[in-house]
């Protein structure tokens, strides 16, 4: 696949790579109950038996099939089931009806995922075509887009449920604040060279490196912090239209939205649904899970704005990112010299690029060896359940 | 409760019959994986957690908070997630959200269940009162009505798996066919005393006994049988406006029907999803999982119509019964004197009485001891998950 | 047409009747701006033109191209435009779609009306066979109907503009109120007749006549007044589900209803909107505009119930009735031995026997000689555009 | 307001443009009947009357009442009526709620018209500030804007009408063809100028002129063909998942789309729905009416992709535009340093910038001296009620 690049020098590893990457969808599984890996309750949200089994597929539908001569499939209607969207394989189970299906068994799921497992580590013990190498390098990208996804979409599925269940007790990590060191950066205008270059992997999105013309700028080292963004709640900015934009107004007041996801007040106190449980407010913590209108808002209450998806590249150098998913104020588009690859894969970016916005740097809950600078992250204007923050520009 | 008469010279039996209605739950049970106690494919169908855990709940909150002096309640929750439509109790889990709820677990859930069986039976072994009793009769007529709702709600959630997964091996019962002895009965017109009488448990919504004056009229001793209604399929009966009542017209063709629910047609031959899995249609059952509009257009083409819930229960002691509801051609109103008892009881029957047909007979998923000729059962008319059938009047 | 008798010696009056009912119409017409004849508002209204035309068109479609031998359509494309609901002759304008038609113009559809007019009138000055005698007088009640829909529709369209529109300076009438004799009628039990009898028009489905066996029971001889219904209101009636069907509460809490339709409360004052325009809430005044599932909570918290609609007819020569249609907790189903007319008035109303509710009487809207005790009106449980009141029984 | 900015030295002509301009709505009304003023078939077209009224409360509302000292407003309940979307201002009447308004009459609005239009002749016979100049002149280019969507919202409304109206006899300008030189222009990278500069008016979201750098691309001279078109739809185009954005193909199965929206096959023949009624689809005039997901598949399937905004700002001095608006890859986003006028004004483009792409160019429909190369036109993707084509770019 021409948009991904491998580093040649290290053929030795792909074996561990495969190995650690698998084991650690594994470990997010370790405090599930059986019947957490069913319910899907908003369509948005995948139910872990099926983020688990997806990318089991992935490596049985894209690699094993196709490169391992004498691979039988574990079960036929696996690939109807766990297929998400990729139209070239054929017809698949309606998104929005994953969370109907009890069976498999989630014993079956996981006995599918070791069968995987046995039959691409003899895949991985011969000789590799680089085609080959590509896609395994994919289909472990792909695998650790799940965890993340895995982490969110549980989160979403246990704070529907009255009960506020605790995904796992020392899991606060994903949650927690920042050293806030303040202050902001000046860039200097100019061309900037924006997109992927060099050794290892990248998405096709990130392709080709190109030029951009900025102006010059100024960005915060910090993200907006839970305090700030009180702040705007207790200065009417909900209910200010002139903050919003116009379909972001329509969506506050169809949606009746007050406050980030998984904000309660309880007896007028500020209380936050983790993944530890609901829990008080941190004040000092970067705001998460705000749709793009609400980032956008915030930023014209600030009299200030969102940066845009190059001046967060061109800058990202110069203050420590990771924690949230930054929503830019620039829409998903296709790069200079973009070009889908043949086939399925070709499916895996291109056709999303219309009515999303972008989200640069990474999250808590994103998995290790799985940032970089230009990695190019989206999702549509209203949607929250992502670990999403808000970085401001002028 | 006024409308409910328990039988007044069995008082030693109560516990035994709540003994038996409580295991007869858990057999059902038996063939379940725990993944299979979660999901709700459609907000008519309930998941099986939900079921068991209600029929428990309504013991708890209705008798053991009530009757049992010292009673502290299993979890203090679960009144708000397994209230099913009582207002009068408090706010309740959303009726589409609870196929979102992966918690309690099933375990927890069958634990709350032994809890309260076994508070309940100390309470039935002191002396009970005639409220209590009628209450406990109450509910375990109930529970009877949601072990019938297991099996459809669950036969529903199987259907919509790809996998076409198989409930019990030798279940097969609750899709027989009948022995066909053919012909019809008529029926004298004059007055006719309608509802329930005499010892024994009834619904509210069966009293007050009163007179009706019929019609003469005839009435089919066999129920229509699937080859009858395949050759209504065939003369084109889905597509002919003549046959269907305007709404029901619409209903057929913004829902694309074209046969009753779970039949599938595979490489030219028709199938039928039962709970013993898919398997060729058999043309001598009587045709099942039919809507109330579908039951109504096959009469029309048979220049025959559908009887009064009145004219059924006038001549239900001469043909048999029992192997499918009957849609009638009454709406579901009040008897003469019907009055909803105080509370939470009250809500049982009498707020459902606008816009829904009544159905009459039992079905083979109706459970030993819980079907009688004066029962009312009603449905929306578009609803076809029951086990529901059609037998022709003129 | 089997179900519908004309009177047979009066055979010189029906090229009167026809000028009386078509002049009648326009009369109606009088107080429309040419603005006036076009928009729909909500699909359950009709746009003045339609109705002008449909009446038209059912005369030319139903009568004219069948029994005027050389009748040559006004224009080949009004049939598709005006038919209302009739499958067997054709295709049709969507229902949702009358608004959306400037053309033809408001003076075309008058110059049609006039051309079968005049055609009609040329057939009426032959022999008519009694076929064509019972087409004409159907066509005529049609007529009538459409009438009553003329203005309820229109007070409609008018009421949702916010400058108020006025229909007519001097039509209070039909928002008048009605002399208060007060009191209750007590009818005896057994069997009574139902349905029509007689020489003169009656639609298909007031016959066939038949016994019905009824209890005692008790009604009341005025409807309901606002006054009244203003002390349901002020005693939390629209929040206490007791008083509810469930899908009537259902119906309050979504759609935000706290008053009949039309009512308005502008700085402390109760107002209602009529065809003479915004006026002071009359006290004594029938209440009207409510629905089905008003009327049946009203009932329930005054701890009395509606009459069926047998019950209704039974007692309809004792007290007086037309300034309201009335809500009966009857469901619009067939009479025994009803049957269709063969063809496209057979459509008329068997079609729409399911899931409405009958009212009988007659409103203030109702054309002079278009009410009979017999008649059966029928509509949806949540629909209030129609004068509908209340008259409650024990 | 600071991003419009006016000639200086022709004060003397803004009375004769604002007559020009305000003649010009007049004579687009000259074809219309009194009824072709009321529909509103769909939320996105509004009536000619309220474009006639809107486009006169423009000047009322944002001048008169602000400038004219002694203004009376003709009538107190228009400003509510006749706003649009100025939250600033006040409530408004709901959008897709326009068509249901009878009243007021046509000629009361233009009544208004003329009311407005005199007091407008008046305050423009004195001395101007320039604040007050720049509002005028916005007012007239707001009037303009208003005038193409008099035109493509009223072909809509004659589109529904199965009686396919003509607007007018010589229309046929509005659909024509060009003439057809073929072939590309290459413009080479490098940083180009961007948005709006010099004098005379240009809207807020041209500014500010900006740097932008641009690889080299290769633009066609001409827009794709009715022929070309035609081709892609042979070829299996509405069907194939490969071309299309994901979003995109959801919306043309949902829809059931499989041509460009007025295209119509009648006896195996392809017609084409105009302002000068059906006619014959006219296969070298540019494809029209297609929406951006249409526009984009059609680009994918040729191997080629659509200009961005800056592209085709940086070209269209080498090519002929002004038939149809096209759409660019581009969606609409701020320029740097844009910046919202303060109060109702600010409103005016800044808040619909999010979910929508961008169109350059200007189409048939567009009145005269109201484009220029650096006008930003929007809509969303799946819009095709204005006049939109595809030039393709590489």
């Amino acid at each position: 696949m021409q948009a991904i690049q491998t580093q040649k020098d290290d053929e030795i590893d792909l074996l561990k790579a495969f190995q650690t990457v698998r084991a650690h969808t594994m470990e997010l599984c370790e405090p599930l109950e059986t019947e957490d890996y069913i319910p899907q309750p908003t369509v948005d949200v995948s139910p872990p038996k099926w983020n688990i089994a997806h990318t089991t597929w992935f490596f049985e539908e894209m690699i094993l099939k196709k490169f391992a001569p004498a691979y039988q499939e574990f079960n036929s209607q696996f690939g109807f089931l766990f297929n998400s969207y990729y139209n070239s394989i054929g017809t698949r189970t309606r998104r929005d009806n994953r969370g109907d299906l009890s069976r498999p068994t989630v014993a079956e799921v996981f006995a599918y995922r070791r069968f995987v497992d046995e039959k691409m580590c003899e895949l991985l013990a011969g000789n590799l075509s680089e085609e080959l190498r590509d896609l395994i390098v994919l289909g472990l990208n792909h695998e650790q887009q799940h965890q993340e996804l895995f982490l969110t979409d549980f989160k979403y599925t246990l704070s529907v449920n009255p009960l506020y269940p605790v995904y796992k007790k020392d899991f606060a990590l994903v949650e927690r604040g920042e050293e806030l060191s303040g202050g902001t950066i000046e860039i200097t205008g100019g061309i900037h060279e924006i997109g992927f270059e060099g050794e290892g992997f990248c998405f096709d999105n990130e392709l080709s490196r190109h030029r951009v013309y900025l102006q010059d700028f100024t960005i915060a080292k910090n993200l907006v912090t839970n305090a700030e963004y009180l702040e705007f709640i207790e200065d009417g900015g909900y209910t200010d239209f002139r903050f919003w934009h116009s379909e972001g107004f329509d969506w506050v007041n169809q949606n009746e939205i007050a406050a980030p996801l998984y904000w309660q007040k309880i007896g007028g106190e500020q209380f936050n649904f983790t993944l530890d449980g609901l829990r008080k407010l941190k004040l000092d913590a970067p705001v998460c899970h705000v749709s793009f209108y609400e980032a956008s808002a915030f930023a014209e209450w600030k009299k200030m704005r969102l940066p845009t998806e190059f001046e967060w590249e061109a800058a990202a150098d110069k203050f420590d990112w990771g924690l949230r998913w930054e929503w830019t104020n620039s829409a998903y588009l296709p790069y200079p010299h973009f070009s889908k690859a043949a086939g399925a894969i070709g499916e895996y970016n291109g056709k999303f690029m219309v009515n999303q916005m972008v989200l640069r740097g990474a999250s808590v809950a994103t998995p290790p060896n799985h940032s970089r600078r230009t990695y190019r992250n989206f999702f549509h204007a209203p949607l929250r359940w992502q670990f999403t923050g808000i970085r401001l520009a002028k």
